[in-house]
């Protein structure tokens, strides 16, 4: 009986010891923030508002920016499972229609990425001064990129993602205001002026994750 | 009766408005954390442990790292109320005690820092996914830099600050692992060896305000 109970402890131990351990986490399949990007060399910088669903496989980003002393603006609508995405432009009211060859990437750490460590943001000692993070690294062999991703520990939410990719630099981006949920569906929807005639398609497109999507 | 009862509802909106900005904040007194530091030009990469007694004005660094490919190391306690600081080497039991012309100045955010954004780090869609942060701006005349400062919104606990001084570059200090309080007070207390023949005493030091004290 005693065996037993000691044997109980050990075990139930053991497998707490492996629940504490970071787990290669998804983030929630309804998620919109907002990120800053840094672009190589610092000469570009993007404010993007996103939205990211994970079940129907579409992501839509407006991103406002500077590269240089150009401005750069863009809407884009991905719709992963209908292999296609949206350029649109509002103001006069028209679309590209591109095709998107890339398998749709949920944002989660890759399996084989490594955990390097844990850290808090701010602090724990009084409620809501910190934030626990995991920072894991890795590389893409498809992106020809080395990568390093800091996400919650609890929530599995990104805050930070580094990129750097061969020959093309470093790409940073800074998660914030991020909400679990879609506030907004009818963003996930092409307009209707995308369905007129003035729809322009195109059959270059090219995209690959979550991540690589925003760049 | 019912005019007094709408003023006092008017005012009471206007004070809770008030108190709802983001004011300028001190950090708590006593602090230990880490922080990384990327000096210019990211040739060097710098981490360091910290503790921090704004009551009796003392200030401990640990830091480690890499000036290009040279290791760098150094250990810090500096006394500001005793105007001196010690550079101390364990190895060899030894110190080099200096002197310190700078007042001491508190972690906090300058009266004369503009608040430019408040924004949540991860998610405030369920408990502990998020961290809701302010971020200042502003300059020093004195140091001759601009700075950009976030500190959390509750208990005034820095995240990141970068600090650009005119033709030197860009310092930015990432914060981690903060805890309220200080762990180990003796380390706040110069080493017996210091107080020995081996001390060499110098007249040249010279150090500012928390964050560049840091640098």
């Amino acid at each position: 009986m005693q065996a037993a109970l000691v044997l109980t402890v050990i075990l139930s131990s053991l497998l707490g010891a492996f629940a504490q351990k970071p787990h290669h986490c998804k983030s929630p399949p309804y998620l919109q923030g907002k990120l800053a990007v840094d672009f190589p060399e610092g000469k570009t910088m993007v404010y993007e508002q996103f939205y990211y669903d994970a079940l129907e496989e579409r992501i839509r980003v407006v991103a406002a920016g500077k590269e240089g002393e150009h401005d750069v603006f863009m809407d884009r609508l991905l719709l992963f499972r209908e292999k296609v995405y949206y350029d649109i432009i509002y103001h006069n009211k028209t679309c590209t229609k591109n095709s998107l060859d890339a398998a749709f990437v949920p944002i989660a750490i890759p399996f084989d990425a490594k955990h390097r460590a844990q850290v808090v943001l701010g602090s724990l000692s009084a409620p809501a001064e910190g934030l626990l993070v995991n920072n894991w690294v890795g590389s893409d062999a498809e992106i020809k990129a080395n990568y390093s991703l800091t996400f919650t520990e609890f929530g599995c939410i990104p805050v930070v993602t580094l990129y750097h990719i061969d020959g093309v630099g470093h790409f940073l981006s800074s998660f914030f205001d991020m909400i679990i949920g879609i506030g907004d569906p009818s963003a996930l929807i092409p307009p209707a002026f995308c369905f007129s005639n003035n729809t322009v398609e195109r059959r270059d497109g090219k995209a690959t994750n979550f991540f690589t999507a925003l760049l």
